[in-house]
């Protein structure tokens, strides 16, 4: 069991909500997500091309950044604020999918791209199956 | 002249966006109202009510992330990703909704609430204004 | 392999640090560690008690953030800034001790804490270790 | 009144700490600095000789990220978890100074990295003023 799936089993709030497991296989996409888009960012930085990049390095910090929000604001169960939730979850498909769509662009070139594509379109994936779920 | 608008005149693609100011005015809303949700969830949590208090500190604890995001997507001028900055600001703009909706119920009774509904409520207008001028 | 193994694996600056190891379990760590005190600061809210959780409360939310910024700062390996890690690891020690020492007062009777403990000491170690191999 | 001031005076817990006007300076001056950083890498990463500039963008990344987190964390009033607020304050004060002295550099040929590298020596000297104050 991760300790994302512990956390959730643990809280007093646990079992309330059908949608649990998309929850949480949203969150852990999330993090691995936000995690791969800093590192990405990072690594087109490195680039000798850095100058043809800068579209990829925009899109990975901002898809860093809704991503990690995302994962918080799934984390929570206690109290309500289910509009927000959804709000969140479609800004944070809709930025994984167009930082996906541009790491693709550079995938055959730099691997971090593709790597971290594959990362993006799993959570893009996996907020659209939590949207489904709610 | 505050540093949000120095930074933007100072930038290489300034002048640029015929939605600058609105973006500019938006940035410092969302820092402001972060900041807010940060510290009313923290004096919601000292209050002796705090157990009526749950919902308030939850909506004020996504609003704080959401906003923090918000203000650094808005932040940033180089590369291309409008759709995720619409995203994000319609997410933002929900969350300072749902967090001025609740904290207006409280803030009879307690001036931080007052105040953070106030800023939510600022912060939520100021994304609808910014979406306008996109 | 991770996908924090597989970014470090990709980037342009990769094998170029002996510390390698450490600090991409660090990373693991660090992102385990916020998530776990992000669920554990809502999951006291939950709690019939949270008037007597409230340390625990803001010990979790402050070690959230140290640990996201830990994880962030972690990740990049472009340009140099090393005094920056060393004090961002240290500050991240340090959060990740006190919110552990609070969190296991409470174990025996919140099985929420003990879990987020337990990642806290995890990233503890994992931040000592970062440092001792940098 | 600014609205940080606003939230600190309506706060449970104001006026218990002699430091607060220290803090308060703080949390303003982390705010403007995060924000300033974030949009300096922007602007950086727009430059042509971009290239030359990665160390700069580096550098403001993580402070940006460590100057968000120490706002946060200085806004916190509840419970107890002093040691963590000094670790981060002496951390943010490393990352800001890190981050000038690189800003410095280009100061003559950026404008934008002069005005960040003002925002991060204010906030530098504001985390000191608050380590003196505690």
């Amino acid at each position: 069991m991760t300790v994302i799936e512990e956390m959730r089993r643990t809280h007093p709030a646990a079992g309330t909500s059908d949608a649990s497991d998309a929850l949480a296989r949203c969150i852990q996409a999330c993090l691995e997500c936000a995690q791969a888009c800093t590192a990405c960012a990072d690594a087109c930085l490195a680039e000798e091309m850095v100058a043809e990049l800068r579209t990829c390095i925009r899109r990975n910090a901002d898809c860093a950044d809704v991503c990690d929000t995302t994962a918080r604001v799934l984390t929570r169960l206690t109290g309500e604020n289910a509009a927000t939730l959804r709000a969140v979850l479609e800004a944070c498909r809709v930025a994984c999918a167009q930082c996906a769509e541009e790491c693709e662009q550079h995938a055959d070139m730099h691997e971090h791209c593709r790597v971290c594509a594959e990362a993006c379109r799993r959570c893009e994936q996996a907020c659209a199956d939590a949207l489904a779920a709610l």
